[in-house]
């Protein structure tokens, strides 16, 4: 991919403040997204999320009034819930020694030292209270993944950290994972005034600091 | 972009465990990388971040010690510690109206109802003792990005969270901001053995719900 290209679209995105109810994302890039979510990187792999795609209508409704009553999560094309393990412990370590020994042919003994290394880890976190906090970063990793990805791909997309957690866990039936946030994608409407808007960004002087 | 470049991308990229040292980004792509993360979403888009490409050889040697002695720290092309900001206040927010106001020729008092909300939003957040929380996690959505961005360029990478953030904090002069996480970039050593390891992941059967 040509640089150029990534910058272009990166100019292009915005957090879309209304879509068109009326298209659809085609099949084969809804798929490729999913695909890039499941792919996300984590902290040791643990991937320590659920993502969950709201397809009904009733759901989405629902959860309109619990998510500052924007737009977004009835008009967009797809929308997403971006859920955090909470209180991630060691059977989710052996879940994941479990699959890399089933995926890479090892013998789960010979990842003993892989497995310790992880139960210190989570222990550590436990101890200073950055369990859950922990997850919700990783998940942000898969947040910010998307976006690009959305953007690359000529999808829009609206970031919605403006939810109401406890409300979107009860109605989408979420246990021992907590609602973080969620994205809306699909394509802008052309009555979204705030796309042509300039974006709004510190200079490179201000931001990066060279060392 | 061709929805199954992004998925051949991402299967394409991993954690590299061992740059190739002689092996440099090219400008033009670096300068990219650099602008992609200038133009990474947040929320309100209050940019509550630092990001420090370290370029000195010295200082990088510095940081291996505290890194858990990972050689990338040292032989990756470019290495990018990622800071979030600390106790954001309502200079930051004033920052934000300002430069909003200048790129959109808009004048300030006609943004009093944005500046009203994220003030808001802030107070909520202390309260709830959540505040450096929330800049950790708009850091991700960049980590996130960047990782992304990367690998569509074909461009190696490899997020470091195992970081003494003090230490780090110390040796690259930071105040109000405090170190998270670095990325190591780069392209990946014909040695990593690690380079050809199946992907591990959970199937999106487990990773995705829908509803």
């Amino acid at each position: 991919m040509n640089p150029d290209f990534l910058v272009q679209q990166l100019r292009w995105r915005y957090a879309t403040k209304k879509f068109d109810p009326a298209r659809r994302i085609p099949d084969a890039t809804w798929k490729a997204l999913e695909e890039s979510l499941v792919l996300s990187p984590s902290s040791f792999g643990l991937q320590p999320w659920k993502f969950v795609v709201v397809e009904s209508p009733e759901i989405r409704s629902k959860l309109q009034p619990i998510s500052w009553n924007q737009s977004q999560v009835v008009d967009a094309s797809h929308f997403v819930v971006f859920a955090g393990r909470l209180r991630l412990d060691s059977t989710d370590i052996d879940a994941l020694i479990a699959k890399t020994s089933e995926l890479r042919g090892v013998p789960s003994e010979k990842l003993e030292g892989y497995r310790s290394m992880m139960l210190g880890f989570r222990q550590k976190l436990e101890e200073s209270g950055g369990l859950d906090a922990w997850s919700a970063r990783q998940v942000y990793l898969a947040i910010g993944g998307l976006l690009t990805s959305a953007a690359l791909l000529g999808i829009d997309a609206c970031p919605l950290e403006g939810i109401d957690p406890a409300g979107y866990n009860e109605i989408l039936g979420l246990r021992g994972y907590s609602a973080l946030c969620a994205v809306a994608l699909g394509y802008r409407s052309l009555e979204d005034a705030t796309a042509n808007l300039p974006k709004v960004r510190y200079p490179v002087s201000q931001v990066i600091q060279r060392i």
